[in-house]
């Protein structure tokens, strides 16, 4: 076994677990791959144990496999999720919507709008997309759902439709920066307050 | 030069002017090489003119330099503007929607995405990029305008967010594959409903 003196795992402050600095270590050097270039399906666990100085044996005593070291990586880009209060259907829609495309680590910007037409090639890689965004996404069809059963939300809304209405304005404008003069901090109110009352003038 | 003798010139079908293969073989060329994972910063002349069968020479005598050939290559992606008959907000609206993110050449999904991030690093790319979507974008906010001039949308429309509101959920869902259930043919009429008629009870 190299692992058990490579740079990362050598000089341990005390206190601090050697697996929690080993973990960093191989999280961030995935997403400096990513980051770097090297796509989901030629990234290795080589190429990451490289990178981040360990052994192999090091990463497969942690995750099981590729898919579950960059289902990890990439959560970890978004930081952790929103929590809505439950009160106003409008609050809560302006909170998920505000954290639509939002990302803490500025790597996001240069891995994210690659990857999508990579997972698009194949179900699997497809799948481990589905599987970062869906929590999130459940949280705002919850949000509509209760509009609804609370008779604040047309009774035939379609989820799904207006997820896209809501989503996609805030994607399109952070992850492909749709137009340089809009004001990014208010973006979230002004969509969910188009998408409550419409623009048709009465 | 050497590009009197080159393939794409070579054998000539009568009747068919010199110059329009050629055109098209750059432009394939340009296409392809796009496909195949060239960035925009990436790619030459050189590596165009050899993908293409032609010597450098040929494609400088139609084209200033690389920057206004991408242009035409790019464009040719999306083939010819829909053009909206000015009777129906809403007809308009979901005939220029429906044209979002809509590409006539399948290789549009392998290069579009990853263009963004791209054209976002540099001044001039992401001009280049300005350039091609803009008089596009142009049409639908004189819809738009055209709405409110004859009262049938409110006065205090805000025709960015309005115009984000109408292409994000498309453009997501043509390029992101946002959700995989959502019915394509129907979407921009029911995106154009939507944002129309907002979502709340009455």
């Amino acid at each position: 076994m190299s692992d058990m003196t490579s740079p990362a795992d050598a000089p341990r402050p005390p206190g601090r677990p050697r697996s929690v600095r080993a973990d960093e270590a191989i999280v961030e050097a995935t997403l400096d791959l990513l980051a770097d270039g090297s796509t989901i399906e030629a990234i290795s666990i080589e190429a990451i144990a490289a990178r981040a100085g360990v052994g192999k044996a090091t990463i497969y005593r942690r995750w099981p496999g590729k898919e579950a070291l960059l289902r990890d990586a990439l959560r970890r880009l978004k930081g952790t999720p929103p929590e809505p209060a439950g009160h106003s259907v409008r609050d809560d829609l302006i909170l998920l919507v505000g954290a639509v495309g939002h990302h803490i680590d500025p790597r996001a910007a240069r891995i994210m709008p690659c990857l999508v037409p990579e997972v698009n090639r194949s179900p699997e890689q497809y799948q481990l997309y589905q599987n970062i965004i869906e929590p999130r996404r459940e949280m705002m069809r919850e949000v509509l759902r209760r509009g609804v059963r609370r008779g604040e939300l047309r009774a035939d809304l379609d989820v799904e439709v207006v997820m896209a209405m809501l989503t996609g304005p805030m994607l399109v404008q952070r992850v492909m920066r749709w137009h340089p003069d809009l004001d990014e901090p208010t973006l979230p109110q002004r969509i969910v307050d188009g998408v409550l009352d419409g623009i048709r003038a009465h």
